[in-house]
């Protein structure tokens, strides 16, 4: 069965496997302190225009998360997030693992505005209360939606009048670059608009890894001993490195957000034409297609999905989702299936 | 200015102070290993009819929740409360701090049901979400309302259905069993209605001071580590006990309630008459009365109570709280100086 | 049996339980912001000579210990204290229940120096190890022995050369200021010669309660999140408060100190006089004697005392410990029966 | 520069970088639960000739320990430890960031006996202290000495009458295996051996990733759900399991560590007939020799080690390690080097 299940079902970027045959036998120096590691972290700098800031790489999101959060705040310091937020949701409470609140706001859309934080800090008046201070996003959300420049601009402004810390988790960041019509977001921008992100290195075609950016001079110092007490650190650090150096020496890594989302385009194309609504509007290789039931089901036997929610009794709700390996003709030959699908059951 | 912003703004009971006179020079055994704590803890048990259950004192509801709920969760197991639980919002993240999630329940009234709380168990459906594993109510609630004898049989019912501990935070338990006839709770039916529960002392005349019982034999073993560990031993644990020695010899917890009960009523009436509706029904010593904003300015002229919320821009909740020190003819003065503030504003 | 086991096994200073008398039915503003606190905080920055420290009172020294620390403290900082220190025997992993290494020192008294630390931070040398980040020692030590204004100063200047938070653990402080031929230390001194340091109530004739001292700027912002976070802000902190007004208005916490010494004096004249060796010197209300096994018996049939341990397997080491409360007649006729003991048995 | 560092500085064995590209487009199943993983977990079990382990892969040793232990103990529970342990020294108080403590032992090689631990459990006899749990023991150590199936069998006796956990961190694992004419220690014998251990992938030609075997039932349930919040689980889990596939097919782990302790003999050699001493007697591939200090700079200058200590002013300990990639003409170089040196400088 062909699965857009997610995107990270297929191994690595053919260039990352090229680049490990060739360094195999080299002796690395460890603990991400090698020469590829050091590359990669040039490249990121080039890319992002600011040679500022300091990079670390990490096995994992939810690691990169917890490890950042926890270096960052005090004990009675608390998070922002959308209530569906990934640390809030699949991260088997790995921030409160750490000690750590996270403050969950109903949203419409998977996104946080302003006007949502305000009253989460209007609520939280004194000692009694967790005192927030890190403004979680995801970008793209974990509903597929997107945000734009302007509103993490408007975000941003916001948290610094409130003196509160942004950061964005980017475990799909290629996407939302390379939506850059919608978003018009690029590498450079996102140095100005937040205090840290991360560059999500698994769903774009790396083994695993993600890139931890650190903007705000305040969290620098001492990272790294976080890190190791976490477990973040890996002795062969530059496996790390040289897939971050092959995702960035020749851009890579938005070339393959685009792929995924060229993928989802006659996907999403064929749903709109059998008038099959989304549960958010999605411009990313991920949406949230609202079938009847019974499409839903004849979809299950050939292909697999992931099961997102039920909207009501007769519905289904499917994540959809595309990779950088997403093979053209399996998206093709989906298609076919579907309108015959429908054609017979709708 | 006479004070119902709260029910622990007065000292002690005068016959614990006159037990503390009595043995103030005796030579006691610390650590709560005393003849006072385990004369306190027999009292307690005969007053529950149950002399299996184990009982702790501890300094503090905060302090009493944390040691307790970290001391009967893994890791990744979780609490569910209601949205406005104690635990939820005025405990700075105690229990996160712990390392366990609090996953909170939107109520219309304060109270969980199994309704609201099947949902909850519906999502966390594998290893990506935190496990929840205990239920944690107040009763009364943080808002006022209670939860009777056959809401909290059905609640036990349904988490021993579902593999849930259930808890009783019982900062004000006085009261819900003083309003025995909206409750019909009485203090043998608490074991047979929880795995765990605290008897309040700080809020019926304690200087300070929770009783703690574990009725489900698996929290039992070595609770007193965890105690220390959470700085949850005094040295002169006796100060401890004899108070609720006291409080427990001649009945006096309850009738502390009852009093605190009583002296709410006639504010309550006069607020009923003057046509003043409350956040919600609630039948013990602490309501939540809405005012027109001039009337509630009035009030807080001449009396401390404490800001609950702004309804609407025209409206101001207030919460008034009677205690087991409320004077009559304080609360005499109150309402006539209520009356005659109606007739000026309203 | 009359008991030298410890100095917190009788209740309060007389004039505690006058001042709580006087205040019963006094309404108080909650959680620490009464004006009793207020006065309490005034009289100790009087007699420290400092009116910019921060104080808050706490219920209990480990309470207090893990409050303080997981405060000032970094998630991969550590704290280096005497291998006997009380954080790292004698409270259950306290500290390292809210994440932080104690670095155990092996000391020959109890008594950390400069040269003891040296080899500590010189093994702690990159990001594979904890960062040792404040030095912790208690005087009086756990073993009876004492720092010297002069030894504090020295361990100071070497904390601040090594940019180390220095912390001072006054359980029985009294006890030390009290014994000011020996350590030529006095109130005025305590701001000068540290970062933070507390001043313990519960072993000098409180009911409970420790008065933690805040110097050093950094530690001060909100630092009541913090203790509302572990369960350390007390409902009724005005029975705090009233408890250290009184130590401190009439010069009465360096009195009780002073008499616990006193009565002390007597029994160490009378082991010294039978040739009984102390595990350490030790100038303050507790000594560690070392006895024939013979005679360590005959003195538990009637006496109550700590067992420290066993030396060898014909001596057994005991604690004694006298109190603000000891009576003087008790002091006498242990004298008498030891001495009769004695004869009889050496 | 050649380097004898450590073990982890080449990068895979070549049989698994062939598998990497046979597999690389395939869909495979997210977080650990895909056809490798299962495959992998199937030849572990052949080898351990015990069908009913669980077995779970994480990058890294210091996540591998931290996620175990936190999983069994419970919050004031502590783990055993010599004083060179790896969770000791150098994880950066990973075990105590989870909440506990670890009390360490002095050894003289590195190596914990009954007799060594029994005064610890002696020392910790109350709730005032935390309450040892689980025994730690790295095989090889930390110093390279090994850990017989005899010492195994009667520490693992000890634990079970004292009701303590036995877990045996396999870092290195392979090589205790290689080197069985000392150990006598075989596949088939661990499971018999301890509660759990892990097999270490990543200095045995791995990219990362230890085989974590949990072997006592209790350990087993929802194990899982602390790997997730502890960032443990990847993503692309088949990188995990396709590795150790390929380790356990056809034998190759154990000849890994066969390679590297080959590969060490001549150096060793070399070193004795030049009369040096080592810090321990070590059978592994890594040793600590204590040079001179003009032979430890000279050797420094072409070649890369660690350093380790200086025992005296005169001379410096290096840790000299080889692995499965070492080369045997690296070797033959060395050894014609050092006997150059030793010519010229003793």
């Amino acid at each position: 069965m062909y699965s857009f299940q997610n995107d990270y079902s297929e191994g690595m970027q053919p260039a990352i496997l090229r680049a490990l045959e060739t360094i195999n036998y080299h002796q690395n120096h460890s603990y991400g302190q090698d020469i590829h590691s050091d590359a990669a972290r040039d490249y990121i700098q080039e890319a992002l225009e600011d040679f500022s800031v300091d990079i670390h790489f990490i096995a994992g999101g939810t690691l990169t998360n917890l490890t950042f959060i926890s270096h960052i705040l005090k004990p009675f310091e608390a998070v922002i997030s959308a209530e569906t937020g990934h640390i809030n949701t699949h991260e088997t409470g790995a921030i409160e693992a750490t000690g750590h609140k996270v403050c969950p706001v109903l949203t419409k859309d998977g996104k946080l505005t302003p006007d949502l934080i305000r009253p989460v800090l209007d609520m939280h008046e004194n000692e009694h209360w967790v005192d927030p201070r890190l403004v979680y996003v995801s970008n793209p959300t974990e509903v597929g939606t997107v945000y734009t420049k302007e509103e993490l601009e408007d975000l941003y402004a916001f948290c610094k009048r409130h003196d509160l810390y942004f950061y964005i988790d980017g475990a799909r960041l290629a996407a939302a670059l390379a939506a850059k019509e919608e978003t018009h977001l690029t590498f450079p921008d996102l140095p100005k608009l937040c205090d840290a992100f991360y560059i999500g290195g698994t769903k774009v075609g790396a083994m695993f890894g993600e890139a931890l950016v650190l903007v705000n001079e305040n969290f620098k110092e001492r990272f790294r001993f976080n890190m190791k007490q976490k477990g973040a650190i890996l002795a062969k650090g530059w496996f790390l490195g040289v897939q971050f150096e092959e995702l960035f020496k020749n851009n890579l890594y938005i070339e393959a957000g685009a792929h995924s989302i060229a993928m989802m385009k006659p996907i999403k194309e064929a749903f709109e034409k059998a008038g099959i609504p989304l549960l958010c509007e999605a411009p990313t290789n991920q949406i949230f297609p609202i079938f009847p039931n019974a499409l839903a089901d004849e979809i299950n036997k050939k292909y697999l999905t992931t099961f997102q929610c039920k909207p009501d009794k007769d519905h289904t709700c499917l994540r959809f989702c595309t990779s950088w390996a997403t093979n053209e003709n399996a998206v093709k030959d989906f298609v076919e299936d579907f309108e015959e699908m429908c054609n017979r059951l709708l």
